[in-house]
């Protein structure tokens, strides 16, 4: 076997993804058990100027939608801002899930040269393929995920990193 | 180009372990600036059980070091971890840095199909290269540096994404 763009990219979104939704289960669950008020951890901000725990939930899902389909050339679905709550937030998962499902091996494998322009505050940002993908779109996923993670386990979760993972033993 | 082993891990850790040590530079003149006690970023925990902002560069700079070593095939170089300051840590990524420098291109492509066992716990965790490398070495190192730019940023140190991904612009 031999790495491919597609195998860096939409399996892993996939699973991290999935990871994240169980996440969100166990911080649902410490919230009943605790009476939380309903937006107590999903408008929660490490830092006043920091981006809430729901935007965080979005970002990550946007970046991994955005990657695959850039890569595969398709457009890419437009999902509004709207979550408010933790269900909500997996609803937004779920459905950028289904839209990675739906993309193939063949539509990203040997994109490493295509020309990718991200348009960001009014500035244009020019990658190829491998860079997009190696150098923004993969750590910004994972800043995303675990910037997420850790403001649960900040406010007291009961998630570990193996949850992160997704490691089942 | 094509996506490669190496591509895909040891100038990505050496680009983000550089972000890392230009972060801890900013987490320095601010705790200078504020005269915090010396231990106050680097002995920072997100939750009580959670490890300390000094083991999550420690653990980044190892998934890297790991890793790289791993797929080239090379001894693991031992660092102590007897860091105490920001510039201690500071050194330890420099010579994680300087380590991953060392492995040459040729070392770790066509590694996706090699064995790799992991001993965790008193649990062997078997790998193929590329299993460990998508699956859990870089998770892993995006991670702890994730956590430690969290752990910064909660407490007041002035950082922005830019500098966990290391933009000029």
């Amino acid at each position: 076997m031999t790495l491919s763009m597609f195998q860096a990219s939409v399996p892993r979104f996939i699973h991290l993804l999935g990871n994240l939704s169980a996440i969100l289960d166990k911080a649902q669950a410490h919230a009943e058990m605790k009476k939380l008020a309903p937006d107590a951890l999903t408008a929660y901000r490490l830092y006043p100027d920091m981006l809430p725990f729901t935007r965080q939930v979005q970002i990550a899902c946007d970046t991994a939608k955005g990657a695959a389909a850039r890569l595969a050339g398709v457009d890419i679905p437009k999902h509004e801002d709207t979550e408010k709550t933790l269900e909500e937030l997996k609803e937004r998962i779920a459905k950028t899930v289904a839209f990675l499902q739906t993309i193939q091996p063949a539509q990203v494998d040997g994109t490493e040269d295509k020309s990718i322009v991200l348009k960001i505050g009014g500035h244009e940002l020019p990658f190829t393929g491998l860079s997009y993908l190696l150098e923004f779109a993969t750590p910004n996923f994972f800043f995303h995920v675990t910037t997420a993670y850790a403001m649960l386990r900040h406010n007291g979760v009961e998630i570990g990193k193996r949850d992160y993972l997704g490691m089942k033993s």
